[in-house]
């Protein structure tokens, strides 16, 4: 049996974390089942001495941080359909991963800084505001409180990302690869978190969000979102 | 016989168009020979209706564009090492060629904006300083003048590089691959036309330049910089 440790809500139905969501799209992917354990910001039970989520758990090997766990899955469970396809897939999905970590979340975090507060247990929210605020350089609700300026800046950042879903399906082409559940990560966190319209309807990145929102039977489109 | 049509400067052994260089690098990758064709802005005499730069005659056969030119190769000479991989990876290495047209080279262009002009042929640097002036919205010389402000910045946005080049060789992994000569052409462009000194010496991106501009023998070391 497969544990699999993602960051839980005040609601432990909610489940939010960017890159638990990259793991959660990764099994469904290679049709490999977990159980879902929710984890809160201070839980100490982690495995192996992690101490941030995702962490996976399988047959007693624990691996913990989102790529490493998908390089896992990769591996062994090889009868799967690929996440990564071949080496130089694999070296480039790193460069998309790395662009999703350091430009998109961060420029989407601001937007949805205090509606992300409100999801955090009750016991977390101190410790989520410190941090966060320390990095934000501002307050959560004033960091959110321009987000309708902060909008074009975001959407033009996207360009890339456009670029590519314009003419195919998928980052990965014509099928989806661990570099569209890196990405999609990032805006199902803002989804689950918030109802702030983030993409324009005619958005080649709306499309592929639909299309991603409706794979492995709407997996992600059917997640709880806060109310 | 192959005709490589390529942008060429009023000293016309300086080649300094980043697109070119993608394809002088696909070409010794794939092991292709090829006649280099300099060419102007304002010249008229492209095939195939092209109204820019770089164009590849092969056989009767024309084709415009660089990412055209890059996949043409690919499949027309399959014998020699692939330059994208799998239908993964080609998608993918479209999201590096979007990120370097779209983030990467329009952040690079005013800093060395004045630079290029000195390399345009007399004849074309009323075109080139009309439609560049237009683009950056400021005269060549006043974008040039604030480049040691943008500095900070532009190193910061090439972080998605960055993360790869720290623990892989290439972008391709072990083995350099088309999105590499994509990302490369944009520092040859700068390499070519400006002393100013884009990379810190100890920046994996500057490690990452060195290892492109040996390979085929130094290549893309020996081609004439501006003086």
């Amino acid at each position: 049996m497969i544990d699999f440790y993602e960051l839980a809500g005040s609601d432990p139905a909610i489940r939010f974390s960017s890159y638990c969501w990259r793991i959660r799209m990764a099994l469904a992917h290679k049709g490999v089942n977990a159980r879902l354990i929710g984890w809160h910001f201070g839980d100490k039970r982690l495995p192996g001495g992690n101490t941030t989520v995702p962490v996976l758990v399988d047959d007693g090997d624990v691996i913990g941080g989102s790529t490493e766990i998908a390089i896992y899955l990769d591996q062994q469970y090889a009868e799967g359909p690929s996440l990564f396809g071949d080496e130089t897939s694999l070296a480039h999905a790193r460069f998309i991963i790395a662009w999703t970590d350091t430009v998109l979340q961060p420029a989407l975090f601001p937007l949805i800084a205090a509606d992300i507060f409100k999801l955090v247990k009750p016991t977390a929210q101190a410790y989520y505001r410190e941090t966060r605020e320390q990095r934000l350089g501002t307050t959560l609700e004033k960091a959110q409180a321009s987000r309708g300026q902060a909008l074009p800046a975001v959407r033009a950042l996207m360009q890339p990302l456009r670029t590519v879903v314009e003419t195919e399906a998928f980052l990965g082409g014509d099928e989806p690869s661990y570099a569209d559940y890196a990405v999609f990560g990032a805006f199902q966190w803002f989804r689950v978190a918030s109802s702030f319209g983030l993409l324009s309807e005619d958005d080649p990145v709306h499309a592929w969000q639909e299309r991603m929102l409706e794979l492995f039977d709407g997996l992600a489109a059917e997640a709880k979102i806060a109310s």
